[in-house]
């Protein structure tokens, strides 16, 4: 009838026509101020020029006499000082207050008082916003309860006004009405594809999945030394990323991700006899490797310290994404070179060729596969903002990955 | 021209304008399979019915030479095989792929095959979302990627079929396009209003802030061995919180947060000197509440390493709301008793009222408003499923502290 900016919407002689024939079959009637003085006038009620919330509750009982089951009156058009009277200038104006009136109870919604030319629409989008809480009601099956649809909307109308665009258009602008809504930058089950071919991933990833070290691994061309210096450095970073694992069970909420946790451990205590076996092989016990004059390099500390205060600091699926690299990394890059032509088996005279073939084994990509799925599992519960701290420490955890291999990570303290 | 379920729905005549005038002014055409023959066929260019995936590829490159300066192709009419050639039982399909041919390069996207009526509207969706990645592509800032803009739009449709309500309507039905979108189920800035009044909470919360035990030490008809037991445990209990403070203060990330735990601290130990000159009023000494025989009561035990394990094993949001219920409770539980007329003041010979003064006091205040706004900042960065999680950790902390004021919370053990 009568728009936030003054426009005066609906003819006088329609006025009549809403007032007798829509108003008793409105379940809610949202007039502001000038809204409710039009009508009430067009129906010769009496009614005294509101100075204070007080005020404000009589003309909404008067509105509602005309038939609507209930009433919001708005009072964006007075604001009030904190004492709920008229202000009398720009300093004064503190809040605004809408009151609902049922017919039985007034509910009073306060809101902080606003100044912004962004209020195009707030009146619709109220209305809107109300009813659209009350269907969310309905489809929830919770019982109807008007106050809470009407309190909310106010808040989402009052945020939409907040954070709007003020460089949207000329004149009066319009509100923000997707302030509380998230995307995220994937579709479900594809999280691990968009990871890896995030800017701030693909480049690292490329560098640690294509490095060097690992394919003169796979070549056999590698330094015997720094072989044997991966190998012992390795078996120590086991011991702490097994740690990291039993912290990720403390973390989990049931049995079944207690019971994974402790699973894996097994499969790195398998996976450290392997380690050692190799040692063996280069004429270094496991006496030697665990001896406590034997030192971890710097980028052993680094790595396994960082993994481990995520965990400490984080949440379980932090835990996770700092362990990702390691799981992920190694599958991809086994897979790489086990398919390259460059690559020397172990019947061609490969030293370190089980190193790949342990890695393209079946029961390791089933836990790449298991790990995957876990984290395409929960990721999904994570916000877009969360997902980029998330990938934040994945590149970080490459970073580390991308170090230890590099063939000066492991050189004396 | 063709839909996913075989209609022609353009005229035969219409062909020859299309190929002719909008293909060479076309940046990307997204023909089905066949779409692509028909197109082939009209301008009388032979090919070879597709049997595989390089039938597909030459296929793309013959459309491509009718104009547009990328040909996505897509595969879905044809399943092939884990081979890459043309499944000849429902047994055999495996995959569908998708042929991207720029003039330069192929870019193949597989996709798991999927069986599902709900793919009315498949290819529209497929070529908005590409061009709406496109766009979002620009407005990032970022360089434009055709082939990260199709394969993200291919997997946003895939999930949509995946994720599609089944029951909708008879026929071919829709598929899901908001399978990535999260809404918050409160606007900014009013998160507490919308936790304290969450049907999960709002019992237990009244409970807690109406509790008898406040109103009676209020009122000054506590028993003074039920004040004095509080007071100790309450003093034991703080020790703790002191203990997840600085807890919190390790999890933080800036200078900021560690220095406004650690100042918390320094607060919560001025709470203490308070405890003991309550106590020494009733003639407790310190040395007797820190006896190491002084035994913490199952309540203090309960709530105290509660909050404390949500700290280890959760992060640190999750922290603080597992620490908002003390908080922001005993603020409003003070300010109710405050303003009750049947409370009865120091003055008016209350020994208890020293209680309700320390949390109206301003000091006190100040910080329920600083904590609440840290709460409502934080809160924004979380997902929906996330939130109602934080709101179960709030619930469960809000329980120990009605635990707490229970009459018998402190027997000895």
């Amino acid at each position: 009838m009568v728009s936030t900016s003054g426009a005066q919407l609906l003819p006088g002689d329609a006025v009549r026509n809403l007032r007798d024939l829509l108003l008793p079959m409105t379940s809610l009637l949202t007039p502001n101020l000038p809204e409710a003085t039009l009508l009430l006038r067009d129906a010769d009620i009496q009614y005294k020029s509101p100075s204070g919330l007080e005020d404000l509750k009589t003309l909404a009982k008067l509105v509602h006499g005309l038939g609507p089951k209930a009433v919001l009156l708005k009072g964006g058009h007075m604001p009030l000082t904190k004492e709920y009277v008229k202000s009398n200038s720009d300093e004064e104006k503190s809040i605004t207050v809408d009151v609902l009136y049922d017919g039985n109870d007034y509910t009073i919604i306060e809101s902080q008082y606003l100044t912004s030319k962004n209020t195009h629409g707030t009146g619709c989008s109220l209305a809107s916003a109300i009813a659209s809480n009350l269907a969310l009601q309905k489809s929830k099956s919770q019982p109807v309860d008007l106050a809470t649809a009407v309190r909310l909307a106010v808040r989402y109308v009052s945020a939409g006004i907040l954070t709007a665009h003020a460089s949207l258009g000329k004149g009066s602008g319009p509100i923000n009405h997707f302030h509380s809504m998230q995307n995220l930058p994937f579709s479900p089950g594809n999280f691990i594809e968009y990871l890896l071919s995030h800017p701030a991933v693909a480049p690292v990833w490329r560098k640690y999945t294509h490095h060097d070290f690992a394919t003169q691994m796979a070549r056999g061309t590698l330094s015997e030394d720094l072989f044997k210096n991966y190998l012992i450095q390795d078996y120590l970073y086991l011991t702490h990323f097994a740690r990291t694992h039993a912290l990720a069970a403390y973390k989990s909420k049931t049995m079944d991700a207690i019971t994974a946790s402790a699973t894996i451990i097994l499969h790195i205590e398998h996976e450290m006899e392997l380690h050692l076996s190799y040692c063996r092989e280069f004429g270094i016990s496991k006496a030697d490797i665990e001896s406590p004059s034997r030192k971890e390099s710097l980028a052993c500390v680094a790595y396994s310290r960082y993994v481990l205060d995520v965990g400490q600091s984080e949440d379980w699926l932090a835990l996770q994404m700092a362990l990702a690299p390691c799981l992920l990394g190694y599958g991809e890059t086994a897979q790489r070179l086990y398919r390259e032509k460059e690559s020397v088996t172990t019947e061609q005279g490969n030293r370190y060729w089980r190193w790949v073939e342990n890695y393209v084994a079946d029961d390791y990509q089933e836990a790449v596969r298991v790990g995957s799925a876990l984290i395409e599992k929960n990721i999904l519960k994570q916000s877009p903002n969360r997902i980029e701290e998330l990938v934040r420490i994945f590149v970080r955890a490459t970073e580390m990955e991308v170090r230890f291999w590099d063939f000066d990570a492991h050189l004396e303290l």
